[in-house]
């Protein structure tokens, strides 16, 4: 079986992740990366003689020794080399948020989809075993009916020049949260504060509304003393929570159910809760770098046409709750219906 | 000179705690506790046997030889037994929420200035030793420019059968938000959810927005794997977490500051924040109960007529803020302006 | 049924604990209480007033109307006052340790057994839901062969007036030790160091050593900046984590074996020992207080004539261990085989 | 000025990490690595293409154009090739620890000292942050007098084929008490316990006496269920704990003193300690690797003449105190005078 050859535009942060994963991986080969910035090739070419490094990434899109190419580059360019490199027939994996708008990242979908190319966003968490092992609890019913999501990710950490804390780090949480639920969201809300630049919120809280009260909500900042990167997800039966910075039991699976009853000390009708807390397991879990299972997903998705749990659609969606979030910032956190 | 005559009523889970306290201190003396309940009256006898104890709390209120009285009852009979206290010239101390509205909070607060009484809410976290000196080094300036005030109180938790967790929790939190920034808030928006009995949210999420984008949020759960008390306040200069199950550590005062710089890399107008960390502090605190300094406050208060940190005003704006927050529960989540 | 009566000699730190237990267990009654200190006295009879309070510790030991005596003394008066309540009859609950000598303990386990007499010591630990579940671990074979106890017992605290820290704070770990593993010891080690008196150890290093290279490692310190209450119990099979400081999960039972192979990579031979990490649980634990099963089951006993957990010969094995390291102490740390 | 010409030998778990931090410092340049298992050598031409690759150790300890010899192999050929590079004229850097005995030691100190060149172990934890911020507080006279030093290294780990524990794991918690602390030990104890194979212990509680009751202990263990990095030192002014687990707070200074009285409650000649807790202090950490510290150590003291912080000398006194705890492992724990 031949490799995929990957052709990978950017070589900023992520994208020497991506090259080293794509080098590791037995499937998959980097034929060429693109930087416009002569240190970042320099980089490559360090540690990677063999792979071909360019300035200007339409060598890549238009090589036709390339099979794929990987956007790792600003967001208000995703869809452009995107688009660019699926009319040359090319698969796609893009860096997380898909497109700058939910109508960029659905006429990407439809491109790929008329042309039978593969389009896959490197939603990485998705692929950890965290949260694939809570995807198995979910499905298997271990939680009970799902009463809520609650994700506080926050950090001191550098700004982005070009986008705000929703654009930057809500997307982790809401490919999370659209991977484990899979529900479909009725509202969103958002409330957020820009203590630096105007315009641009350093920290936000974000509300996603479902049916039958189930509701999720994030935290996200820029500015905090503290570094926490938590996900609780509460069912009737059991709850979960997903704490990263933890470095070995990063999942907790805590039995404590509630039953109700319905009597207060006088007879009226009262509702009278009690509780009881169970064992609690942390689930050992495989170590395997999250990203090198993109870069075989996204293989296997170019090899078969199987879309990946990741698609376009997925995408899509995640930026559909982006967009939503910053129209109800600027309605003064009022439901936006979706 | 001689003790203030307390009376208690309301032996339940709180009661036995004031009780406690107005009995260990010197300047007080508590003659007389009424409970409907005849286990609770034993309760007292066999810890206090000099103690009157009485079923009919008018007992309390209309004995000429008690000075002042504590209601530690359910929050809907606050306001009556307060008022009748008032009327006959005793001096209140009330557990939290002062009543159950701020038009009954207002009323007691004219009524005790009126008659020149005392009178006081139980904010107890408002005299712990940690919140004492947040409000230090908030005064001092230590922090900056206030940027947000993040609480979460969370916990699973025996359901309260006639008030929701809005009701329940948020008192703690809303008090030392109304204590150590002294803002005036502008707007509430809150939404919650209700798992178990319509109408009784068992879970809500509130921000309070203040001028010049201080914003302050709280998520208050009964419904949680795990118990989190933790308030976070950031500074333009130092942040603060208090993290109340701590057992020793329950503050540290970070020294981590950004400067905010507004050059990008092509020269034009941007903006590129730089973080650094620096020390951590955690201060000794004093382990006194902070109980132990209410009791002796609403003394002091008494005897001079000088209110107290958590007087009838400091009660009224926190039962406003859960008020606005309970209109906006009922408004979708819209924001409540004050 | 009657409930026995019990009499308590001492009401300084630790008596309080047993009178309130005592006096909640429904079987038992404390008739008397005796302290040389009047104000001691003063705080019986202001908590309970029903109870009898003597100083002379002899009017309990004679009184005909009590069943049992309670001794919460000093250590040095252990013997003396067990001795006479035996003499006279009475069942005996001892504080640990049981007496200020192995001699002493023996002599008391004799006389209890000729008279027909409970004689128990208050190894309070024993008593607690985390050390009845890792006891129930062990004996069902869970964590497989037994390798190593490893103890750490160290905290900033008031030093004893008349003991060094290995008779006051190893007791603990050394009833657990002889409770949980049973197994007969065959030599200690010790090395202390004392840095504010000479001749009294503010910490200590004490090793036990078993059959079949099955070690045990205590480290108690009155000096230490942090609070650690840390046993480890590691099996063939699986591992067990009790941290006492842990609000809710105290103990953690780890899955973690061990394979050995024994090839190199030259295929001389060789130990080639791999790793596996598996699940961690950590069980629900009933949270009565352990005080309360002391109390229960100490009458039970005194009822039954069968011998509890915890009787005389518990406490000797106890102070035989504790004799044990003291001679190493003074060995210069050389092993005393038992 | 030209680069110190490095050639590295060995490519095993440690030597990348070298490789690297010499490649990366501007003063330093690796000409050459060895290895005899071709796999290693290929991963250092994938990585560093203009590298020259040898199988053979002694091209780089004969080629004139190298200047140093790093060593990074296994214990037992230590001393060959680190001879043959002195002899060579070449400034040696040798993985910890420095040789399997004093005798080899002290035989290569004294070569590299009639040659004039630098031998220097890597004790690479004498280089991080954390230590160096110890030992300032030590040497500023922060703590006070030295009461203890208390390290827990214990884990699930890998076993070594050719070594015990003490070999393993010790040399980083006895480099730390040899450059912190600076004092001449007395005497060492240890036992420890082989569950695995005969001879070879997989877990140690090694003991250093020191003048005027200081104590140093150490814990090493290879099948721990959790991962414990923590070196306590007590003095009797402060105490600072140094938790290398911890991502951030890695070192903690306890304002905890204790005062010393010597009253008792009848007067007579006794004891009472009375403690109080201060502040606690979490200072901030340069996050420099401390390799790159190592690299950039080295070459200087090749430049100057200078000797490194951890020269030969130190590397003997390491390895003075693991043949010390060998001999009392065969002594049954006795003391070892040294």
């Amino acid at each position: 079986m031949s490799q995929l050859q990957v052709g990978v535009i950017g070589y900023g942060y992520w994208g020497p992740n991506l090259v080293r994963n794509f080098t590791a991986c037995p499937t998959t080969h980097v034929r060429a990366v693109a930087d416009r910035d002569p240190k970042r090739r320099a980089a490559v070419k360090g540690l990677y003689p063999t792979i071909d490094v360019v300035e200007d990434p339409s060598r890549i899109l238009t090589d036709p020794a390339i099979d794929a190419v990987a956007i790792v580059t600003p967001l208000s360019t995703h869809f452009a080399f995107a688009k660019a490199a699926l009319e040359n027939g090319k698969h796609v994996l893009v860096e997380k948020p898909l497109a700058a708008s939910s109508k960029e990242c659905d006429e990407l979908t439809q491109l790929a989809r008329a042309r039978g190319l593969t389009l896959m966003v490197d939603h990485t968490f998705v692929y950890t075993a965290a949260v694939q092992r809570i995807k198995a609890y979910v499905d298997a019913g271990e939680l009970g009916r799902i009463l809520y999501f609650d994700a506080v990710r926050i950090n001191l950490g550098l700004f982005q020049p070009d986008s705000n804390v929703i654009w930057d780090l809500s997307p982790h949480d809401l490919a999370i949260l659209d991977y484990v639920l899979g529900f479909e969201p009725r509202w969103v809300a958002a409330l957020g504060a820009c203590h630096y630049k105007d315009g641009v919120e350093n920290m936000a809280y974000i509300t996603v509304g479902f049916d039958e009260s189930v509701v999720a909500h994030l935290h996200v900042n820029w500015v905090s003393p503290i570094k926490v990167r938590r996900i609780m997800i509460a069912g009737s039966k059991k709850m979960v929570v997903y704490d990263d910075t933890e470095p070995s039991e990063k999942i907790k699976l805590y039995d404590a159910g509630m039953g109700v009853s319905h009597l207060d000390r006088e007879g009226a009708p009262s509702m009278l809760v009690e509780y009881r807390t169970g064992d609690v397991l942390a689930p050992h879990l495989d170590r395997t770098e999250a990203l090198s299972r993109v870069t075989q997903s996204f293989e296997i998705a170019c090899r078969t046409g199987i879309p990946p749990l990741t698609d376009g659609a997925a995408g899509s969606r995640v930026v559909r709750l982006i967009e939503a979030a910053q129209r109800s910032l600027q309605a003064q956190g009022s439901k936006v219906m979706l």
